[in-house]
């Protein structure tokens, strides 16, 4: 299998000058030097070699590791960086250039990734350059530690660690400290840490077929950035026992690549390899931290997480560890106007977590304890009715909203609103019935414990704005103007929240001319019971009137307009049901002698 | 074909909670609140509801978005970022949880993304705080403009211009707006800005196998960010066709989405899936810019490029445009403290490229032009025999060299040397030969200009480094003395940045005794020309005495001892023959009457 390597690119050959094209239009504290393709430089807009009187701090090296390192130009961090192209050390002359471009009476530190090409490249542009009479030191980093220490000349490659060197050369640069002591700063530091990454996907490369090497379900130890094989292929771990594997490797006593030991400080950088997901980035952070302090013996003084030193599109991430010390610290938490170098890592930690807020308590605009009364009133005993009216009407045509809803819809409206209206029946004997505010508030609250769906969270939501309503305009006794503002409440929050207009083929349809007729009829002086009652009449006109509406959601909106017109909105019926049963209940029991 | 969907995760069900505690790691300015699994809450831990007294700004939605929305929690952006499970509404319990943890006497603004789910939850949500007497407004955003404009009550989803609007509430309520302005400017933020998103993979969920619906070379336009499948399938395009097409999308008079039109100022914000390399989205985002300038004639203010909203591990990028003023440019600008609301992108843009610096003029310590002197001095001449004799030694030696090089390396070491020798032979009539230092850097720079491979760079990195000291050290004339300087100063620089050190079986072990015998014999006061034939006889016999050294370096590094012990290191050997006949050439000269 060969990985398909989609790009987002242009020309396989341009893909760094557009980098730089599109970084530069991105960041206004950046520039480049005007030498594509064959000068690949990104500067800080402010610095001018001629002029610039603090060391000037330039890194590089091959592109594909994006941010790194032209995205960590800017005051306090790199003054240029040098792009060679994908995954190729920079030309000799490109790295001149951006000497020259930055280099003042101070001179500059080139920081340079531990590569053959890097090496050699960086080198002779230095050799050059202090040849025409600049100041010139190299710090070389390597902070790999996937591998025995090996022989000879190629030594340990550079890896994400190099980005906590730039980030401490920098902040001593800016700090305004000689060449010689800037280069002191890098070189220490470069010797304080230690990196391993694990990749679970190789990198493809612009314009070219990548074979797989991994296998599904198999991840590398010990990567480098380049895609060249890591140390090791195992089967893929959880990433607790990766992360656990990473540290181990660092901190090995038989290497001893840093000098960290128990009871040192350290900070943890986790770095994403360019296809791997903050969230997982994130997850490996977590579970660092702990096992840094508990089973290594180590305090953690800062963690940063996020893709600094990538491998073009390759999953998986690299550790570093670096030893901490004050000077490091301040180094590290120095301003900087790097774009990617991260912000809010400094300070001390609060405490992870703090509790959930309690909600308010219960009752609050009653000393009342909630729960039903010993004795209702005249108004707790038609609430009473109301309800238990409204819910058997629902309990009653629970078949035939199935039976619409199966024709246009799931098929459960019916099931779905019959467990609602159980429920509040079971529960309405804990209602305070007396108070007809806190009682639409429980119903709500049978309905959220006991109703799915949409339709359940809609009514809930029905009811919750109309207790908001009601509990502020009413004083003891809830008047029928009341209750006409608290429908109009609740059905702008469920049209709100739900999206649904007049003429969406929903509950509305039943109940926003309900609520019309209600306040018109009151509004002319009707009497609360006979407004009620022709409200709930068009209520149920409404509810019928669905059958000509187009459906606007979920599934009823793919069905066709002959079927629709058969069944009225399961929905529209339901809420019709209920509203007129009220309605009778209220008038039946005014007709009744108490 | 199903994709790997290979995760550093541990458990599937975990993610959410563990994404948390890592950024809580990372980011000391964030805190959660303690109710995991079910409310999983981040906050600002500088911010507690009971005294909070500006309006707090809450978001989320289902995770899986990652930085969004929990990594724009801070100081200037969000107040309180509520995380569902991947790609799931939070639950209402812990919506409110949120609310009543930040939410002070100004109240809250809650901003949603335009999802069923999203909106009914956090609606819900909003009810039930109202119902406890907090301060809540509501504000939806729908940004999505790949689709024509849909009937009814889906609407437009929310994409990555939320990231937007966020900022801009942030940064009014920060500002110390009350609630209702908040709103108001949240709502007519997430009016102007529209979003079209491409993506190229599928994203994988935790835990779940996925089929892999869009083929090779295709990729998907107009797709929602959980994986829901685009508007339309297409032939993968270079980036500049897919923005030019997205960017027409966004900006279609036909659909209206937004109020942008000729002559407008706009901000614009590339944001990647999740698994998208920075470098593909900053060559998207300098694609983008022009064409909003010159295709649609809009002035672009700002550029935000990196991975904001993301789908977890999907491959792709969304493109987001905002009409801007001077309010919102201010919103955008205002300091935050969120980690990854991009920093470095306010300012005005100055050049986007400078000129490449020239180099300092050619010779800076002789008014002297540079090349042949019409007259050559005595030590004019024997420099020239000098070099005549030391170039045509590595002329003679091409085929040993070579020969010892295929056995123990890629067998090129001749025919490289050959080529720089040839090249020194035919520039050398330009040669300043009567200033012997500026002739070093000729050769070197003859050598840079027609010789490869690492040796080809060591042996400039040797002619600049010799120049340096040379430069620094002499006079008019060069004394044995400077000379032996100069090479020891080469020796230094080519171990420094090739790596290697005397035994490592390379050019410095003919080198580095050379170096030693001639200090040794000036310091015991033989003259210059006995001491530089001792010195090229110690030269030789380093050389033969590769031999017995194991390689450290490149391919001879694999090759047995047995091999090795038959042939001397080529490039040793080279070294050794070009110096031993200046060496010889500097006697006879000096053994011929002039």
């Amino acid at each position: 299998m060969a990985f398909h390597g989609k790009k987002l690119i242009n020309d396989p050959n341009d893909v760094v000058t557009e980098f730089i094209e599109g970084l530069v239009e991105t960041y206004p504290g950046l520039q480049y030097l005007d030498g594509f393709p064959q000068v690949k430089v990104v500067l800080r807009a402010d610095v001018s070699g001629g002029t610039y009187d603090k060391v000037a701090i330039i890194s590089g090296g091959g592109s594909g590791h994006e941010p790194a390192h032209a995205g960590f130009v800017g005051d306090g961090m790199l003054t240029a960086a040098i792009c060679g192209d994908v995954f190729a050390s920079p030309q000799v002359d490109s790295i001149l250039a951006g000497i020259r471009a930055v280099t003042g009476p101070s001179g500059c530190l080139l920081i340079v990734k531990n590569y053959t090409g890097d090496r050699l490249n960086f080198g002779l542009a230095a050799e050059q350059a202090k040849s025409e009479g600049y100041e010139v030191e190299t710090v070389i980093v390597g902070d790999d530690c996937a591998l025995p220490p090996p022989r000879g000349i190629a030594g340990r490659r550079g890896l994400a660690g190099t980005i906590l060197v730039h980030k401490i050369a920098g902040a001593a640069a800016a700090a305004g400290l000689s060449l010689a002591d800037v280069a002191a700063e890098a070189r220490r530091a470069s010797e304080m840490v230690g990196t391993m990454g694990v990749a679970l996907s190789i990198c493809t490369l612009p314009g070219r077929v990548t074979p797989d090497r991994l296998g599904p379900g198999k991840m590398e130890l010990g990567l480098g950035i380049h895609g060249e094989p890591g140390a090791a292929v195992a089967d893929l771990q959880p990433v607790d026992v990766i992360v656990s594997h990473v540290l181990k490797q660092i901190l090995s006593p038989e290497t001893n690549y840093v000098p960290i030991t128990r009871g040192c400080r350290v900070v943890l950088m986790v770095n994403g390899l360019g296809a791997t997901p903050g969230m997982e980035l994130m997850i490996a952070s977590g579970k660092a931290v702990p096992k840094l302090q508990l089973e290594h013996g180590l305090a953690v003084d800062r963690v940063y997480t996020g893709s600094f030193m990538t491998s073009l599109d390759m999953a998986g991430f690299s550790i570093s560890v670096m030893k901490a010390d004050q000077t490091i610290l301040q180094r590290l938490d120095a301003a900087t106007k790097a774009p990617y170098w991260p912000v809010g890592v400094d300070g001390n930690h609060p405490p992870a977590k703090i509790p959930v807020p309690l909600p308010p308590s219960h009752s609050m605009n009653s000393d009342e304890p909630l729960g039903r009364p010993a004795q209702l009133n005249e108004q707790g005993q038609i609430l009473e009715l109301a309800v238990e009216a409204a819910a058997n009407a629902i309990k009653k045509l629970k078949d035939n909203l199935n039976e619409w809803d199966g024709k246009v819809g799931d098929g459960d409206c019916g099931s779905t609103m019959y467990i609602g209206a159980t429920t509040v029946l079971e529960d309405m004997k804990n209602y305070p019935l007396n108070d007809a505010t806190e009682t639409v508030n429980e119903i709500g609250s049978s309905i959220r414990r006991a109703m799915g769906g949409t339709s359940g969270i809609l009514y809930v939501i029905f009811c919750k704005a109309a207790y908001t309503r009601l509990k502020s305009s009413t004083q003891s006794v809830v008047t029928s103007k009341n209750w006409a503002e608290a429908l109009e409440a609740s059905i702008a929050a469920v049209s709100k929240y739900g999206g649904a207009s007049a003429g969406y083929r929903t509950m509305l349809d039943a109940l926003i001319p309900a609520s019309t007729v209600l306040q018109e009829r009151l509004k002319a002086g009707d009497d609360p019971v006979t407004a009620f009652l022709l409200s709930s009449e068009a209520a149920l006109d409404g509810a019928e009137s669905t059958k000509n509406m187009e459906a606007q959601a979920g599934r009823s909106s793919y069905i066709s307009g002959d079927v629709l017109a058969s069944v009225p909105d399961p929905g529209a019926m339901a809420a019709a049901s209920w509203y007129r049963a009220a309605a009778l209940a209220v008038k039946y029991k005014n007709q009744t002698p108490p």
